[in-house]
C-alpha cells in the first residue's frame, strides 16, 4: 500500500490515526504538498481526479479515496482493534458523529473553500476567519450537546475504546486550536481529545510529528 | 420508526430512496419545514441538536442522524437488496463515491451556507449562484472522470444494481437541475441518473412526489 499524505490535511490525519490504531504500516508514503498545489499536478490527478488527499493505493493498483471510505476499508480488512462497535445502533451512532465532523464542519473550512472566499468572493481576512470559526462553533456546539447528554459516551466518543468518531474528532480539534478558537464551551470534546492524545496512535499521527511538517 | 423528513432536503431524499429500495416503510413521518425554520424549534433541537434533517427515531427512543449513517444502519438491519457490494474494495469504492458527494459537494451548497453567504458576508445573488454552480461543477467533473474510466461502473455507479453511491448521486443531480446547471459535460452521471429514475424506488422518493411538496 502507498498512502498519499500531507501533514496538515485533517482528512489524511484521520487515516494516519486509523493506521496507527490498527498497527498497519502503509508501506510507502508520498507527500502531496497542498499549499504548493501538488494535488493539481497531472500525475496526481490521474490517480485521484478530485485532487484531494488522502488517497490509498492498494498493491493491485486500485486507488481508494475519501478518508472515511479508506478507514472503513482498513477496519474491514484488519479486524483487530475495531473502529466501529459491534451493534448496528452503536455503529450508526459512531458513524453519525464522524459524519457530523466530516460532512458538516471540515469541508466548509477546507483550504480550497477558504481560497474561493478570498480569491473569488474577495472577502476580508477577518471575514474569512469569522467563517472558519462560525462553522466550527456551530458544529462543536451540537456535538458537545449530543456527547454530553448520552450515556453511550465514555472515555472516548463511544464507550471506552477509540472509534471512527474519535479518529475524526481529534484532527478537527487540532484545526480549531491552530486557529486559536476558544474551546472552553466544549468540555466533553476537550476531555475526549485529551484521552485520545494520551494514546501513541493519536499522538504519533499529529501534523507536527510528520516528516513533511514545516 | 419515525422519519423526520423535508421534501427538498437532499439528505432526506437519500434516506427516502434507501427505504424504498429496501422496501421498508418508516412507519411514522414528521415533516420539518426547513425554509420556515422548524429545524430550530426547541422540540426538534432536543431530538437532533444539529437541527438538520433527516433524523430517524427508532422504536426504542434512540435517534439516528446523518443520512449516510442512517442508510448504513438500514442496510445492516435489512440485508435484502444490499446497498453495498460484497467485497471490501467494492464497498470502499461505493462509499468513496457517496462521500465525494456527501462531504465535498452537498454541504457547501446547503441552505444554511447559502444563508451565511448572503446574510453575513453580504454576497450578491449572482455570487451566491456562482458559488453553488462552482462546487457542483468541481465535484461532478471529478466524479464524471472517475466513473467514466472505471470498468467497475455499470448500469449504475457500481455494477448493475443500485448502491449507496446512486442513492447520493440522484438527489445531487436533482439539485443541480433545480439550479439549471448545464449537465451536458457529465454524460455518465446523466446516464446513471436516468437508469436510477426508471426505478420506482428512486422516482417515488423525488421531492415533487412528497406530501409536503410545495
Amino acid at each position: 500500500m502507498r498512502l498519499y499524505d500531507y501533514f496538515r490535511s485533517s482528512a489524511a490525519y484521520r487515516v494516519r490515526i486509523a493506521l496507527n490504531l490498527k498497527g498497519v504500516a502503509p508501506g510507502e508514503r508520498t507527500y502531496v504538498h497542498l499549499r504548493m498545489g501538488n494535488q493539481r499536478a497531472q500525475d496526481y490527478l490521474a490517480l485521484n481526479p478530485q485532487g484531494l488527499v488522502p488517497a490509498l493505493a492498494l498493491d493491485d493498483g486500485r486507488v481508494l479515496t475519501q478518508s472515511l471510505a479508506i478507514i472503513e476499508y482498513l477496519d474491514e480488512t484488519h479486524p483487530k482493534s475495531p473502529l466501529l462497535p459491534a451493534d448496528a445502533e452503536g455503529r450508526a451512532r459512531v458513524r453519525g458523529i464522524a459524519l457530523q465532523i466530516a460532512c458538516d464542519i471540515h469541508p466548509l473550512d477546507n483550504l480550497r473553500v477558504l481560497n474561493y472566499l478570498i480569491g473569488t468572493l474577495g472577502v476580508s481576512r477577518e471575514q474569512k476567519d469569522g467563517w472558519y470559526r462560525y462553522w466550527i462553533d456551530v458544529g462543536f456546539e451540537a456535538l458537545e450537546k449530543s456527547l454530553a447528554r448520552d450515556a453511550a459516551t465514555g472515555t472516548y466518543c463511544h464507550g471506552d475504546a477509540p472509534t471512527l468518531a474519535d479518529v475524526c474528532l481529534v484532527p478537527q480539534m487540532a484545526n480549531a486550536r491552530r486557529f486559536s478558537i476558544d474551546l472552553s464551551p466544549y468540555p466533553t470534546l476537550r476531555r475526549i481529545e485529551a484521552a485520545c492524545n494520551a494514546l501513541p496512535a493519536f499522538a504519533d499521527a499529529a501534523p507536527a510529528k510528520q516528516p513533511d511538517a514545516e
